[in-house]
């Protein structure tokens, strides 16, 4: 297990990244990246989404890929659930913790799991008790916190009712998500100033997007709140899903180079996360937007 | 002129970017580019250096870029000098503003400007007291302060040496510059807070590379120390040198929107900045590493 008084790292490139992908990726590759980030010592690795393979092929092996996965002592394995089917099937593949998905837009809650927030929220209670029940950890995420593609800014009040909400339901942390990545350090400042007064910061995750940029300098004021959970994607994988060609989550290897830069201790060994992510790459058919990782495969391409 | 209370940009697109792109721009192109940098409102601009066409050629046409360019008043337009020839054709140009180029490693000077570093500072005060006479400002770099490709890590009390060395020439500021993009905040609160000690942060600007993602984490860092200056490249415009395909300068859009962000005003029309680099980007031949540039640029495209 982590040491809580150390940042920790929640890996979401087989999930979050290479859904937004275009690429579809076999699953017997798939398997193989998520061995070498378990190899990196990632502590926490989202796996999949027992979802609809109707809606999201990218996700339609997730059982395969929690029977083909190595799973290494000290690193947990993830997966999102939209509701009791897709906890059900979960269960079927021995997963131990799982994530629900809630918005901070109506408009984006609708568009995306087809259901306003309240009614999101009687599916997730549901899911949260029959979790409860079989002994499985349930985190939750708070999507466009910092501003919806369609309603544009959302109220801190709502923020922080939600993630209330969210945590009543039983859920162990709320990652607050920049979903399109538009988050600032002075929006940052002002959320979490609002959110600490009532919520621990252990409560709380972050997960930026680095689509303009910001994301590093977004974890860096976060971390003058306490938070200690970021959520980054091995090479940056996953574009923004509302601007096509611009870069989307917050990869690992660069969260890892500023943290480790701080002299925070981490699980991660960063040259193996480059590792990974340089096998991806050829995979997903575009230069991944990792920075860190860029500039290693170009002096690495020069010596 | 702008309010010191609020931090001020220097654009250094049409000499650091340019220098090191492949692509030779036409001059009339560049004139174009300054002057659509000039109406976003920079408050100063990077023009050229007088340099030997025959070592750099893509800066063979700086006296013709500062016969060529509206001078917006408000706007200071600077060049680099290397040596007191290169200060006559300044001269000779109607330049006010001039820079000089020193270095925090040995091996970087002679690769770089083929001089030591003292040799280089016996150069640099010839330049200084001659602008002083002819009433030019002088500013100062110090490259690879936050490491050196050949020698690796830069000793804290060299950098404050040298930086005070340039300042006792005479120059209104130091950039400290980190050339290969490596600086992180843990090193950037090292080094400014061994610079403070004795330096006002009103005599120094920060010159960041997002070669490994974190130059706007740096900058954020920075701010806390009172620095007020801060060198970038519309569109991030200028490769690593020394790891080709690596992004180089940090995109003066994603400093803009970070500032803003935090509530700082600045004289610069963000918008216009993206014009000027959206422009730019066909002549340059590949995509820029704006992060902001290239969200807004897809939105763009899909709306």
């Amino acid at each position: 297990m982590e040491n809580r008084s150390d940042p920790l790292i929640v890996e979401v490139a087989p999930r979050d990244g290479l859904q937004n992908e275009r690429a579809l990726i076999a699953t017997a590759d798939k398997i193989a990246f998520i061995d070498r980030l378990s190899d990196a010592g990632l502590g926490v690795i989202e796996v999949s989404a027992f979802v609809s393979p109707k809606w999201v092929p990218q996700m339609a092996d997730a059982a395969e890929l929690f029977a083909g996965i190595r799973r290494r002592p000290g690193t947990r394995y993830t997966a999102l659930v939209p509701n009791r089917t897709g906890l059900d099937r979960a269960l079927a593949a021995r997963v131990t913790d799982v994530a629900v998905f809630a918005a901070a837009s109506e408009t984006f809650s609708r568009r995306n799991i087809n259901q306003s927030i309240d009614e999101s929220f009687t599916t997730y209670s549901e899911v949260a008790r029959a979790a409860a029940a079989a002994g499985v950890r349930v985190r939750g995420y708070l999507s466009t916190a910092f501003g919806c593609p369609f309603e544009g800014d959302v109220p801190i009040d709502r923020i922080v009712a939600l993630t209330q909400r969210l945590l009543d339901l039983g859920v162990y942390e709320v990652a607050v998500s920049d979903t399109i990545g538009i988050a600032h350090p002075g929006q940052v400042r002002r959320v979490l100033t609002a959110l600490t007064q009532s919520i621990a910061p252990v409560r709380l995750a972050m997960h930026f997007h680095d689509t303009r940029g910001t994301a590093l300098a977004n974890v860096l004021a976060s971390l003058d709140f306490d938070i200690a959970t970021f959520d980054s994607s091995a090479g940056g994988l996953g574009g923004c899903p509302y601007a096509p060609g611009a870069s989307g989550n917050l990869a690992t290897e660069d969260l890892l180079y500023l943290l480790h830069g701080l002299g925070h201790q981490t699980s991660v060994d960063l040259d193996r996360v480059v590792e990974a992510s340089r096998a991806i790459q050829p995979l997903v058919g575009h230069p991944l937007s990792s920075r860190y990782t860029q500039a290693r495969l170009a002096v690495d391409a020069r010596t």
